[in-house]
């Protein structure tokens, strides 16, 4: 099934979290350390109790790079317990020239066979083109994010009275000829989200900033229901996976997984 | 050495080039084919034709990541044959939330050992502050590219009618506290850096672009002189490890750098 196709069979199931596999060796409970993979463990248990309840996985590429080999090898290994019917996302940020994106877009969505791939469109269409050319995969090009660094540049006021991440949604619609893309689009206040879903048009959209970070689940999904729109995948990561820290991390996190559906469903059959 | 101290002795010897090593086993000479690692007795070759003459090789991680654990095994393996002398740049246009910066960081920089990493700025300070803190690491920002797209975002034109580019030159000017940063400017438009320079003052400068790309490498090193600065660092990828597809690839290479070299001198003596 290709990539959307899966988002909206999940999205019709009415799963909309994307279980963030931020796995950090430093953070896991610590009956898993003396294990001969401590993150692998830890990433199976999750997936294990978490793949019925969840919409997608997403695996934060930094957190396996600081491994090397072996972290490489760790998330390859966490690729193939993910099943077939949930979105695999490279959280990879990725971005550069054409002939290099090609490469990333080759490394990470044809050899790994990730169905999706986050990036980083600050260097233009030629750098984030090469992604939307696997037509059945699915792009998340990031616009606004949830991090306090999106003042700097992203929320930067153009010209035109617009602001440059409403300018990078504007220019994703204008790619979007194979419609593959979707934004990242930071869900830590509600007024944005609110002020902007229109110009979103067809985009699925993957929204970081919940919890943790400070977003509000309720406001997410009202704003969307308001608008019509059941596209969209809200990442948790932490509030998920650390959700407890002893030995009962997975069914804690299949818990609040579970929790946050039924928020969900609530909210939407209201 | 700490980075920046790195590159300021190899400006002072008269050597200006970064050789990009984005090698690509399409590309490669087809003698070395048959050999168990093609890219990496390629790499050897040139490595050892273009330490006397080079400031820095710059590593693409999209052509090692391409191949997997393969790729990586390459990379590392290519990175103990550059002496230590030279800068050893890593091209992966990483920038992510902080902690997630953070991991990056340490795989990159920490682990891998590189003395440089280009990082992509759309996301803000706290993307990118997490590279800095390395202080005898050299941070190249990305400004201004130099391909197509750079007319889509970095192009644009803000409120205060300045260029995003220009904001984010701004910014590294302030957030330079551990004088550690540098930026990444594309060298396509000679007046681009004519009209910019002046507002670079301390930062490092790679210029990538010249060659292949269509940038005039004498229109870069005069407008360098012309503003009494030293710190610069020209990439060339292709113009010289493919300068031959033959046997002779490496002398070829050599040469080629030589000849830069002879050019850059005559142009700083004049």
């Amino acid at each position: 099934m290709i990539a959307i196709e899966k988002l909206k069979k999940k999205n019709q199931e009415g799963k909309f979290i994307c279980v963030g596999l931020d796995t950090d060796i430093d953070k896991i409970p610590v009956h898993l350390k003396g294990m001969e993979n401590p993150v692998f463990e830890f990433n199976k248990q999750i997936i294990e109790a978490c793949s019925d309840s969840a919409a997608a996985f997403k695996l934060n590429f930094a957190f396996y790079e600081r491994d090397g080999y072996n972290g490489l090898q760790t998330l390859e290994k966490t690729l193939t317990l993910i099943p077939d019917d949930l979105l695999k996302i490279a959280d990879a940020k990725r971005g550069d020239i054409g002939n290099t994106s090609q490469m990333y877009s080759k490394a990470i969505l044809e050899n790994l066979n990730f169905d999706s791939i986050t990036v980083n469109p600050y260097m233009g269409e030629d750098s984030v083109s090469p992604f939307f050319k696997n037509k059945d995969k699915l792009i998340f090009i990031l616009a606004l994010t949830s991090n306090p660094g999106a003042l700097d540049f992203e929320k930067l006021k153009l010209e035109d009275g617009s602001y440059l991440f409403q300018k990078v949604i504007q220019k994703v619609n204008q790619w979007n000829t194979n419609r593959n893309c979707g934004i990242v689009f930071g869900a830590t206040k509600t007024e944005e989200l609110q002020n902007n879903i229109k110009s979103f048009f067809e985009l699925p959209v993957l929204l970081p900033g919940i919890g943790a970070q400070g977003g509000s689940l309720e406001d997410v999904v009202m704003t969307f229901k308001k608008n019509g729109r059941k596209d969209f995948l809200i990442n948790v990561s932490r509030g998920i996976i650390y959700k407890s820290t002893n030995q009962d991390f997975a069914g804690a996190a299949q818990e609040e997984l579970s929790n946050l559906n039924k928020i969900i469903a609530e909210l939407l059959n209201r």
